[in-house]
């Protein structure tokens, strides 16, 4: 008997290192041709498995797969699209089953943050309760380490090496500047809702005295006055001032800072960008020359400068997702585990599916400086490791060599047509 | 007769390779002892040498001085400090004569952009003007690549290669998720009058179907109604869109766009970024979701992705400096010169001072393209040699490895103060 094919997919929001998963399943697919036949991957996440817009990746070439190692973005297309609860939208998922059986279908991979395993484990209770036998296995992601279970989640290493890298380098050039320019500079970066990243800003400072020296992070809510002390504490003592703040930064009230009713010099309220607020702010009440960056997606797809750890567990929890598999495991997600801090030791176990969907993963209280606005030595011994090596892409014509792939659709089995 | 002693300072906005050229300066006046003494540095600029804030650069180790060559910032920090004209403030020239002399200084090195070489200018006319002989020599440096006769100015080519991988990566990412989230991305970049670096954006596209689509230059004044029109068919042909813009967009009025009476959805004026405001058109007009991205100083300081090319440049006309002032040359600035394209080959030459003091060399007409939304081929052969080569820094705990000085101030010898 010819076995079963799988089904791979990207979801939610990109990673420098999200293809470094799909190459993991890829190969190791490909290693284990008897137990697992074609991979069609979804273009767009569950869309391409909803719209029967399936890629045969057994058309790329064993090379260009393994450049998914090092080419940043989702190479199959991503998505934001959640499903809906069986009972809410049978037809959707009856869909998906009449898609699968068409392509012969039996395994379910899918690779993203906390919705998408919740699309994952919808899937696998699907398979029980629509009698369509499918092994559903989530695949961690997410550049905001907010994933539960797992020590950290795959893509947030990377991003983490480019905001502590990026943010020591304009500290530098802060501190040159501050005698007659720019005093104050204000990082934006990602993380709405849990406070990783802001923290492993953190990581830049070399000591005590070095920037950055102020985080705003999303879990300690915003007093405005305190923070204004802190940093005329910090202009006094050093000359500048270097802040990191999530862009979900809240206030005592729990709204995010950067919607509410704070105003610019001109009395209008500030749409978008916490940064360039704090940023105002400052430059309000003390009336020093304040810079500010807001990176945006160069945080999340910095693959010229990501972190080999990062690299090799992204391509880890793809392998194991196959192996997991293959040993008949079934609505569950490899998590990473760690076994020791220095000299950093993990290895990978699995994670219920149940467990992981839908649970965001916060900054513990105790990873949070007494004052709010730091990180303590736990928080620095949990960060180290993640950022550690230079997993530099190849270069050609001077710039990063990123494969794109042919992407090219099986051929549709089914008449009808789906909309999304 | 001992020989003279020389200042050095760096001066204007710094770059992720001004130490380099720092290196070069002191590690040829090293090696030439006989005729060049010590090497003060002025800390912040011309300050130091105003307030004789001297700092005495022998007591660095050769081990440290060699690692200025992969720190960013300015090691001895910078200033944003213009000398008045010597008619207009004699008693700043006195001062600086009474510096040198108790310092026995005849040698002026001073590193910079244009306003930074005007200084250098105007020191050297005054040692012809008050009767105070020293050897003035302009050491060029700017990221905007705006200094005129060189061919490129050292910084640039490092902030070229940053934007251009951050755009593809940035491009891969927006690629990626454009199916149901962000399908317009906009980068802002430094360069207020001229488009150098927003020309550079250009290098991550393979080929003419690669992002970015559009680039808005300072040199080409901005129409809304033929933008957005672009901006359209870009979508419809490939899902998405980037977009690099300049900070110094202009309007068909010659007024920054960034200030100009333009307003956002709720009728407020926008103020700084022109990025967001750009991003704000977009989504008003087409209703997707867009994105933008305002790295400011992390452009400008990212010696993690610095061009090997623009570091030997660098450190090669630091080193020019110096043996130019050895050999007699006075009132001068080490220009770069073109000698091919294609292998690129390239060598020194000498600019006067009085030619490149407040000049600013803005993008060619022939280098963009005839609709002006971007570059032509004759750009890209100009610019494409410039990021050649990855300059990686050193790391340690996993983040790279940059120096701090000492900076030991030399004793006082006078005993006035000096403001400034």
């Amino acid at each position: 008997m010819a076995p079963k094919n799988a089904f791979y997919a990207q979801s939610g929001g990109v990673s420098a290192v999200i293809n470094a998963s799909a190459c993991g399943v890829l190969q190791t697919a490909r290693e284990h041709s008897h137990e697992i036949g074609k991979v069609y991957a979804g273009r767009n996440g569950i869309i391409g498995a909803l719209t029967e817009d399936l890629i045969d990746t057994s058309l790329e070439s064993e090379a260009v797969i393994d450049a998914l190692k090092h080419t940043p973005g989702a190479a199959f297309g991503s998505c934001r699209y959640k499903l809906a609860a069986i009972h809410e939208h049978r037809g959707q998922y009856e869909r998906l089953i009449e898609v699968f059986r068409a392509h012969d279908i039996g395994f379910f991979f899918y690779n993203g943050g906390g919705d998408s395993q919740d699309t994952a484990h919808k899937v696998s209770q699907m398979g029980v309760r629509l009698g369509y036998p499918i092994v559903c296995i989530g695949i961690p992601k997410t550049v905001d380490n907010d994933l539960p279970i797992t020590d950290c989640s795959p893509g947030f290493g990377s991003m983490a090496k480019y905001v502590a890298t990026s943010l020591r380098e304009a500290a530098f050039d802060v501190a040159s500047m501050c005698r007659t320019s720019t005093k104050v500079f204000v990082l934006e970066v990602m993380g709405r809702h849990a406070g990783w990243t802001t923290a492993a800003c953190a990581l830049a400072a070399d000591d005590e005295n070095s920037a950055p020296h102020i985080l705003l992070l999303p879990e300690v809510a915003f007093n405005e006055g305190r923070f204004l002390a802190k940093v005329e504490k910090t202009l006094e003592r050093y000359g500048h001032c270097v802040i990191a703040v999530s862009e979900g930064l809240k206030g005592p009230d729990g709204k995010f800072i950067s919607a509410s009713g704070l105003q610019d010099a001109f009395g209008h309220a500030r749409l978008g960008g916490v940064g360039p607020l704090i940023s105002d702010m400052i430059h309000a009440k003390f009336g020093c020359k304040c810079r500010w960056a807001v990176p945006d997606y160069f945080q999340r797809s910095a693959r010229h400068i990501a972190a080999e750890t990062d690299l090799q567990q992204a391509y880890a929890v793809g392998r194991a997702a196959v192996e997991f598999a293959i040993a008949g495991k079934n609505a569950v997600m490899p998590a990473i585990r760690r076994l020791n801090d220095a000299p950093y030791r993990w290895d990978i176990i699995e994670a219920p599916l149940s467990e992981v969907a839908n649970q965001e993963k916060l900054m513990p209280p105790d990873f949070i400086s007494a004052d709010g606005f730091g990180i303590t030595e736990a928080a620095r011994r949990y960060l180290a490791p993640l950022i550690v090596g230079e997993a530099y892409p190849p270069y050609k014509n001077a710039l990063p060599h990123y494969v794109q792939l042919q992407n090219v659709a099986a051929p549709k089995k089914l008449t009808k047509e789906f909309a999304v």
